[in-house]
């Protein structure tokens, strides 16, 4: 997606050869434009798979889902890291290690917003290791619903996660697959060719 | 705000005097159109007051506020309510304590998403004690912005918040004005007018 590489390009800061940082409209300060076009561009290519809910995880998931779900006319729920005072109903629950913060959370979502009629697009900022994917993912299975695809705003596909989920024959959509980071650069897939 | 309303007194859930929740639409799940119709009301409230950045809080505040910035035309900055490893620059920060969740957070911005030259429109959730409120007004005021006022989708007009930020000559507008919560029943202020 052109408009999410050139700003990647632009503002993105490559701290190491594994991290990317885009604190400037992603995961601190946020591009309401930008999200816009993403949330079209994951309606438009799930646009035939029937989606009734978009299930993401705070914080920096949400305002791609809202703007997704807009587009497709459906509800978005997020999950989230830990059980709140107000959340009083029975969850599902998976645990995700997050290797930036080097710690493992719980994620929770309420039953009563994800049931077996559900068909769920998956939705989440940065996908690397796959850990925040798989535990949506691992939700979207306890609550026997069905999951149509997973998409995703930027692959680091250096990392091992895009990889794993394809193996099991999980749709996933990224919108900027990054390559390689090195030396202050940003290299997609398909740069060079 | 009416539509507001209207979901309020159909899935709000009065789980006490004191609490409301409104998972289904605002704070687990969320409906994308409320929250657009919810952006582009702070959006006309706040429409002749140049403003340059929405300031609200992770992670429920993300949603009406990409919302509101999209139809201003600028920025949103999500205060994180920790220090992530990915963030590595200097920070605002303000400490906020939860009633919900009987603990204190630092809430932190980074100093290059927020200057003086900013007329920031802070926008939360709720507004009850006005703590998450108060961290944000404290972190316009480190940064030398000008505050144009506070956008809250749902006061609790009998907690002491919202009185606090008007006596101190803030502007203040919410969409609704819970007045009262008794007997599972939500009364709105003016309900009975």
């Amino acid at each position: 997606m052109q408009p999410l590489k050139e700003k990647i390009r632009q503002e993105g800061k490559v701290l190491s050869s594994e991290i990317l940082k885009v604190d400037s409209f992603l995961n601190h300060q946020i591009d309401p434009v930008l999200m816009q076009q993403i949330g079209q561009e994951f309606a438009r290519r799930f646009a035939e798979d029937r989606i009734t809910r978009v299930l993401t995880i705070e914080s920096s998931g949400i305002a791609p889902s809202v703007m997704a779900g807009l587009v497709l006319g459906v509800p978005v729920v997020f999950a989230r890291k830990r059980k709140s005072l107000t959340l009083t109903d029975d969850f599902y629950e998976a645990k995700v290690y997050s290797f930036t913060k080097q710690e493992t959370n719980s994620i929770v979502v309420a039953k009563t917003h994800l049931t077996e009629a559900d068909k769920v697009l998956v939705i989440d900022d940065f996908l690397a290791n796959g850990q925040a994917a798989e535990g949506l993912i691992e939700i979207v299975r306890q609550a026997g619903a069905e999951l149509a695809g997973v998409g995703i705003v930027i692959e680091k596909s250096f990392q091992e996660g895009g990889k794993r989920l394809r193996e099991k024959g999980i749709r996933v959509e990224s919108l900027a697959e990054v390559a390689a980071l090195s030396e202050g650069k940003v290299t997609f897939v398909g740069d060079n060719e």
